[in-house]
C-alpha cells in the first residue's frame, strides 16, 4: 500500500459489524487478514465542504438517493458498507438508509440530513440492521486522524489489494494534501459491483469549487476506466475540503486540479490493475480526433471489443481486429487510409494498411508487456484522449460464472 | 441438414481450390469431411433482380467495395471464396477482386460488373490468384441446379454446421420456393469473421422490391442477432429472383414477406446456435417500449453484458445483473417501479422488486435449459422487441484467444 498521509480535520474509524458475515459471503472475499472491517465512519471538522458524483445507472441503489438528497446540506459525516450493496430493495431499503444515517447523526450529535451513507456488495438482500445498531457507538469512540488505511481495508469486497493514494503540493510556505482512497475491480461477482472513492484535502473551497474540480478529475480518471462496460448501481465518489490549511482554492487552482487529477488517475489505474481476471493493464489512446466524444467512442469501442480483449490476453498482436473494431466505431468520416495503429512505439498499420516493416515478433514482443498502450491515429483534428482496461482472461469467465453462495 | 430446394434459373458449383490451404487454416477448420471447399459460383438466369446489403462497419473489405460498385448492373453471377476475406489488403487487394470479376466473366461470356464478389476468411493477406485463375473454368463447367449444399458448405470457415433453409408456399395453384444458406458463427479468429447469407427465388420482382424486402427481413433477423457485438468488415447478405415461376410479388407481398422473414430468422438463429463456445441460445425480449430503438437500446445492453453473459454460461439466474444492465441502457425515462424481468415465465422481478413468490429454484430450473427467453417489461408503451445471443463460456475465451497459425 502507498504511504498514507493524514488530513487535518478527519477523523475515521472501520469495525466488524458482521454485515460480510451475515451476507454469507465471507468464504468469497479475499480478505483474510483484515477480520473483515466491514463498517465505517468518516467525520469531517465543522465547515467542511463536501461535493460529490454518483453512478449514471438509472436505476439507483437506496444510498445513492439518499445521498443525493443529502448533499445540498451541511455534510458532516460519511457511513460506508461493504458485504450488502442495498440495492434493488426497494421501499424497505430506503427506509433502512435513512435508519442508518439516522444512528449516525444521533450518535455524532448532528443531523441525520448531514450523513451521506455508501453501500457495497451483494444486491436484493435487506440490510441487516442489527450490524448498525450494535457498532455505530463504538465506531464514533474510535475516531482518529490515522485511521484512513482501516477505512480502505473496510470498504474492500472482492478487491484483492486496497487502493489508497496521497500527493502534497507546495503553495509558498505551506503543504496541501490530498489522500484519496477507493474500491472495485469491475462490476464482479452478483454483484460486489460497485466503485466507491471518497477523496479529503485541506484545502479551502466551496461546495461549488469542489464540484467544478471533482468532475473535471472524474472525467480524466473514473470515468476513463472500463473493465466490462457494466455501471454499478452504486458507483459514488466524494471530495471533502476541511479548510484547516487556510489555503484558499483560488490562490491554486491549477496545482490543486492537477494534483487531484494524479490522485484520481493513480486510483482509477488500481482498479484497472486489480481488475477481475486482469492479466494486462492496458491504455488505448485515441490521436487526431476532431471532439473528445469522437475519440471516446473509438477508444471505448476498441476497449470493449471482447475480441481485442481476449487477442491481448493471448499476447496475440491482432491488428484485425483493432482495426475492425475502429471501423465498427460509429464516425462516420473516419477513412481507413488516414488510420494507423501503434503498439507501443511499433507502428502495425500506416495509413490504412499493415506497414511494410513490422514484423509479427515485434507485435508480439509488445504484447507480451504486462502494460501496453495501443494508440489509433485517425488523422482527423488535434485531440487525444485515452481510456483504460484489461484483457478478457479464462479467470473473468470463472469469476463472474461462480455462483452467488 | 435440412432439406434444400433448388431454384429455376440458379445453377452453382463448388471447388476445393487450395485457397484454405494456401492460408494455412485447413487445420484448425473444423471442415473435416468436405475436401475443403473454398470457392463458389452461383450462376443467375437471365433476367435474375438481386438486392444485397452490406456491412455497416465503414472499413469495408475490397470485395464489399466492389460489391456495392457492381449492385447497380444486371447481375449475374455470384463468386465465393472463403480462407481469405480480402481485407486490410488496400489497393493491391481491391485490384484482385476485380481480377476475380475479371476471371469469371470472361469464363461465363459476360460483363466484369456482372459480376458479386464474396470474400471470407483471414484478414490482411493478399488473395491467392492463382487459386482462381486455376479452377474458374472447373467451376465453370461443373455448374448445376443442384449443388447448393455444396455451396453451402465452401462458404464455411470456423461453422461447425453448414446452416441451409428452403420454404415453399403457394399462391394459387402455383408454388414460391425461397432458399437460403449462410455462414458466421461469431466474428471468430484472427478472423474468419463474416456473416454471410445468399437467398434464391424464383418469384418475379424488380431490384427495388426485392431491396426493400430484403431490408425488411434482414432488420428482424440478421441484425437482431449478437454473439460478441463486433461487426465484420465484410458482412453482406443477397437475396436474387430469377422470376421463373411468373408469379409477381406484388400478387403475394405479404406471403413473400412473411417467407422470407422466416428463412432470414431461421439462419440468423442458427448462426447464433453455432456461436462460439454457445452453449444457450437466449432471446432478449423487451416489451412495452414507445420506440424500437428504445426497445433495441435496452434488449442490446442486456445482450452485451459480459455479466449477464456469464451468469448465462453458469445457469446463474442473477436479476440484479439483468436489472443493472437495463438500468444503464441509455433510455432517460425509465422507471425502475415500471420494470419487471421474466424467465421463460417466471416472474423475478415484478414492479421493480424482487416477486415475493419467486424462489432460486424456479429461476435455476429455467437457466439449466438450452435454450432461455428473458422478457423484461418496461411498462411505457405498446411495443416489443427481441434480440437473440447467445451466454460468454471458457470455450469463446479459448477460441479468440488461440494463436493466428
Amino acid at each position: 500500500m502507498d504511504n498514507i498521509l493524514n488530513i487535518n480535520g478527519i477523523t475515521c474509524a472501520a469495525i466488524n459489524s458482521g454485515i460480510k458475515h451475515a451476507q454469507n459471503f465471507s468464504e468469497n472475499l479475499s480478505i483474510k487478514d483484515t477480520k473483515k472491517l466491514d463498517l465505517s465512519i468518516i467525520f469531517l471538522k465543522k465547515g467542511t465542504q463536501t461535493a460529490a458524483v454518483f453512478t449514471k445507472n438509472i436505476f439507483c441503489a437506496a444510498p445513492v438517493l439518499v445521498a443525493k438528497n443529502h448533499l445540498n446540506h451541511a455534510i458532516k459525516a460519511l457511513v460506508i458498507n461493504s458485504g450488502n450493496a442495498n440495492a434493488g430493495t426497494g421501499l424497505v431499503g430506503l427506509k433502512n438508509t435513512y435508519k442508518v444515517c439516522d444512528l449516525v447523526a444521533k450518535e455524532l450529535d448532528i443531523k441525520a440530513e448531514q450523513v451521506l451513507p455508501f453501500s457495497t456488495g451483494v444486491i436484493g438482500q435487506l440490510l441487516p440492521m442489527a450490524c448498525f445498531e450494535n457498532n455505530i457507538s463504538t465506531l464514533v469512540s474510535n475516531l482518529a486522524i490515522d485511521n484512513f488505511s482501516q477505512v480502505a481495508q473496510a470498504i474492500m469486497t472482492t478487491d484483492l489489494v486496497d487502493k489508497v493514494y496521497s500527493k502534497q503540493f507546495k503553495i509558498g510556505d505551506n503543504l496541501i494534501t490530498i489522500t484519496g482512497f477507493a474500491k472495485g475491480s469491475g462490476m464482479i461477482r452478483p454483484d460486489m459491483a460497485t466503485m466507491l472513492s471518497f477523496i479529503f484535502t485541506d484545502i479551502e473551497a466551496t461546495q461549488s469549487e469542489l464540484q467544478n474540480c471533482l468532475t473535471q478529475a472524474v472525467n480524466q480518471s473514473f470515468n476513463r476506466i472500463t473493465i466490462d462496460g457494466d455501471t454499478s448501481t452504486n458507483d459514488a465518489c466524494t471530495l471533502s475540503a476541511t479548510g484547516v490549511s487556510s489555503i484558499k482554492i483560488n490562490d491554486c487552482m491549477e496545482k490543486f486540479q492537477q494534483s487531484l487529477n494524479t490522485v484520481t488517475k493513480i486510483l482509477a489505474h488500481k482498479i484497472i490493475k486489480d481488475g477481475e481476471g486482469a492479466t494486462k493493464f492496458v491504455e488505448v489512446c485515441v490521436k487526431g480526433g476532431i471532439s473528445v466524444k469522437d475519440c471516446l467512442e473509438v477508444a471505448y469501442t476498441v476497449a470493449h471489443s471482447p475480441l481485442v480483449k481476449t487477442a491481448l490476453f493471448a499476447s496475440d498482436a491482432n491488428w484485425g481486429r483493432i482495426l475492425a473494431a475502429v471501423g465498427r466505431a460509429n464516425i462516420k468520416y473516419l477513412r481507413i487510409e488516414d488510420v494507423s495503429i501503434y503498439l507501443g512505439k511499433i507502428c502495425l498499420i500506416k495509413a490504412g494498411e499493415l506497414n511494410v516493416y513490422y514484423t509479427e515478433a515485434q507485435g508480439e514482443a509488445q504484447m507480451k508487456k504486462s502494460e501496453i498502450v495501443i494508440t489509433i491515429e485517425i488523422g482527423k483534428g488535434e485531440l487525444t484522449e485515452s481510456v483504460w482496461t484489461t484483457d478478457l482472461s479464462y479467470d473473468y469467465i470463472k469469476i463472474n460464472s461462480a455462483y452467488r453462495t
